[in-house]
């Protein structure tokens, strides 16, 4: 029912399936208004939008019995997948409603939903822990309700998750819900927390719902629908998302671009590449009347999120969407704080990345050098890796890759041949840390670029320096010769020399066949 | 003939008038092909491009009469502006062309160019200097001939810079062209240095050029039209670019994303929201006979083109340019490099930097301390703030703005009013620097948003603490004191014992009350 058939970071690619169809995910689900709905549902579908939702407890208020009759999708007029809300959110906003978990069930699937919500009890963002453990068990209990009311076998049962900002809270509610009997889990109602563009906090809140379900559990997040919260959301690994968003900003004149929303007042040009943008001016669109103009905004909206689903999928498929996260967040400083605090999170998001790709990693700021592949490496570096020879060879970073083909290393290949039983060579690089020559042909040790002094970051040479050290002091090695060459490696030959006998070969003005002359005459003196 | 509207960086919004009307700039000019063009110029300027530019050489060889008689607007069909190249281009490709600067001129009036370019010999990518010199005198000499012969007043003419990847060449060919009376200068041919994405190289050369060049003197670059490059080319003031790209990657099936081109078959999903993209499917192309497929990817890239133009000028009017080029850049590593490199020139970027913007300024990582607000501080605090009093108060970053709204100064307030005439009061911000009470609600002083921090990045403290030596070494300073809340400010307080008498109020450890009465015992030891 749910397939997962690409990673990157949390971030995947699957396929879920519904009776009406199989939509791929990370899936944003655009909200449908059951009976006010301005902008036709097969408009929508018509941009590439599979799926929508819609709400079920204002279909049994406003259009109860045309819903029993033809069924929801007729209802909004829509040929796909329909999942349906159940009024939590109207819970959320004013308190009470009239339905109770047992009615809401039965009604869902009354109207032939695809995917069916349990009427939960949504936290919001209140501070008070008393409110949210309370909303918590309530919830509990409403989804334990409607899994002994239901009857059919082919809706797909959404069981929420609350605990707002109470992480812990969260943890709990999401481990038990997940032993219940769900085909979907849904992270409630964090919709204030992203308006107010507490990205990291959000963050937070996925990973420690995530990291209490099962793997191959599909998790929706309720609400969001901005195009910042969309890439960190799949990068955390969100499948699927509703909102309301494209129409809601659209009301009251606010047009989403690549990175964020901006008031029509404030806008200059319509820059973006839709069918409307494309072919009109910002004039036309001020002219039109205020309906209308709503109207064309959420279309804009719409292709604006779709555009930004898509380009996180292919970043999932192209194994970059670090990179792409990263782009996406220089765009605002809360989503850049969110995007650094990954850092605490590296072993959750290294799961999913890839061990090769077909793209070469990028460095550009100290931030990349918490990546998951540079983690990964130095995990398998510790632990994978024995050094088992006397000597211990640091050379610097060099251009050609691999490694092993380098002028510098050919150069003394053959005087390392022979003492190929006592020297171990590594070459240090700032970015990625210890590389032993042997593996130095795996992905990303010779598939990177990179755009950074490490001099300027005393926390990278810093877990270097630790690298090194943990080598060094492995059993086997005995002495450490080090080609220095700049201030980077002058450092850590200086921090090494309280650990290990030590040998400096000094090249910082040589030229290079000046190194390799005294790089050879120091290696000529091992004993082969 | 040409009005700066408004800057941002180097970059600026333009209106240039030709005879065919008036374009804003920056402005891409797809080229078309005179007697060869598969996709209409009509649809092209359907998209909003309101000036392309065709090659005079080409039409003058394949379809001289028909230009002559139809002049070339109608020869390639384009009721807008047009542009015609000379041949330089087709210099550069095949060596020499059959036709003189004098030619070309006559023929480019004939066919009533609305902006003509000198048939110049393009320097292109070549390494030698020799060559490089000869190409500049050479283009100077096809300049002035063009000059001395050209009849018409109404045709914009356009004078080559050259000189190639020699930067000094390409500084005195700008200085010697801007002498002659022409009504645009262009940039020769980097299109060999952008296809290899040597940005860096590529921004020297520009800046090179526009150094030497009258300020409200547009500036054209040849061949730029990579969704890269534009972003950069406009930070760096480039008005106008040209390019094929759009076909001539559609011709090897690659497609433009925001973030640079990819091929169809490494393709996954159509991420763009243009009109053929939003409602086809990848499989929907890929299907396409080659002919109709080059000319549907063309369209969609001139789509990408567009609204890359059209976001950076929204950029610049939003004065968020180094935002935007900052997100562009963490997409490729030789794009991040050449912005890192930026900080070179920020005397260059900051004449168009203007004082006040209605954003916030953002910093996320080290590079963004360079920024041109952030340099336009410290010049200011240097050269424009007297220190006249015989206390400073050194205060930690506190969240209130303007600062002197915070808890923390209206608590101390009352007894620094006393203290008026002794004590300057200055906060230490990590990202901006010394900020005296006085000018902290100007822009950005209290405008700003960040998330980093300073501990991490020493070449920012060291900044900081040359601004405060600097300050504290000025004639009327003979005491300071020193609110001590961290890391940060022990470390300054340190280097400052070693120039000055100091008193450090540590408050590591207090709550915010304690702070508070330690400060104001501190402040009421100095006489009123």
């Amino acid at each position: 029912m749910f397939e997962v058939k690409s990673t990157d970071l949390a971030g995947r690619i699957g396929r879920l399936t519904t009776k009406s169809g199989t939509i791929e995910t990370p899936a944003l689900l655009p909200v449908i208004h059951p009976s006010r709905q301005t902008l036709p549902a097969g408009t929508i579908k018509n941009l590439g939008f599979q799926a929508v939702i819609t709400n079920a407890y204002i279909a049994k208020k406003n259009c109860s019995n045309v819903s029993r009759k033809k069924g929801i999708h007729k209802t909004i007029g829509f040929d796909g997948i329909v999942m349906t809300d159940s009024g939590g959110y109207q819970v959320l906003e004013y308190g009470d409603v009239n339905a109770s978990p047992e009615s809401m069930t039965i009604f869902q699937e009354e109207i032939n939903s695809d995917m069916a919500v349990v009427l939960d009890q949504p936290t919001g963002a209140r501070i008070s822990r008393k409110y949210a453990e309370k909303t918590v068990n309530e919830t509990l209990k409403a989804a334990k309700k409607t899994l002994e009311t239901r009857n059919k076998k082919n809706i797909l049962w959404v069981g929420p998750i609350q605990g707002g900002i109470h992480l812990d809270l969260v943890s709990q509610s999401a481990l038990e819900i997940s032993r219940m009997d769900f085909d979907i889990l849904a992270l409630g109602s964090p919709t204030e927390i992203m308006k107010s563009y507490q990205f990291k906090l959000l963050s937070d809140m996925i990973i420690s719902a995530k990291k209490n379900i099962p793997v191959n559990m599909p998790l929706h997040l309720f609400g969001a629908g901005h195009p910042l919260t969309i890439p960190l959301a799949i990068s955390l690994g969100c499948d699927l998302f509703d909102s309301a968003s494209y129409m809601l900003y659209a009301r009251e004149d606010r047009y989403f671009t690549d990175s964020g929303t901006v008031r029509i007042e404030d806008l200059s040009y319509l820059n973006c590449s839709c069918p409307f943008c494309s072919s009109h001016s910002l004039e036309d669109l001020v002219e039109k009347e205020k309906e209308e103009r709503i109207d064309v905004i959420a279309l804009h909206n719409l292709h604006v999120l779709m555009k930004t689903v898509k380009e996180s999928k292919e970043a999932i498929r192209e194994g970059r969407l670090w990179e792409y996260l990263g782009s996406k967040a220089r765009c605002h400083p809360r989503l850049w704080e969110a995007f650094k605090s990954l850092s605490e999170h590296i072993e959750y998001l290294e799961d999913g990345s890839r061990l090769y790709k077909s793209r070469a990693v990028f460095f550009a700021e100290p931030i990349d050098y918490v990546r998951p592949e540079v983690t990964h490496h130095r995990t398998r570096l510790e632990h994978n890796i024995e050094f088992s020879k006397p000597i211990l060879l640091l050379l610097p970073e060099v251009e050609i890759r691999p490694f092993y083909n380098s002028p510098l290393y050919l150069s003394i290949s053959k005087v390392l041949m022979q003492r190929n039983k006592k020297v171990q060579v590594c070459f240090i690089i700032p970015t990625l840390g210890v590389i032993p020559l042997e593996i130095s042909d795996i992905y990303p040790l010779s598939q990177y670029e990179s755009s950074f002094k490490p001099d300027t970051c005393p926390d990278i040479s810093q877990a270097i320096n630790e690298d090194v050290e943990r080598i060094i002091n492995s059993k086997s090695i005995i002495e450490v010769i080090i080609l220095v060459d700049g201030v980077f490696s002058r450092n850590l030959a200086e921090k090494i020399q309280s650990w290990k006998t030590i040998s400096v070969v000094k090249t910082e003005n040589d030229d290079f066949q000046k190194t390799i002359q005294k790089l050879i005459e120091r290696l000529l003196m091992i004993d082969p």
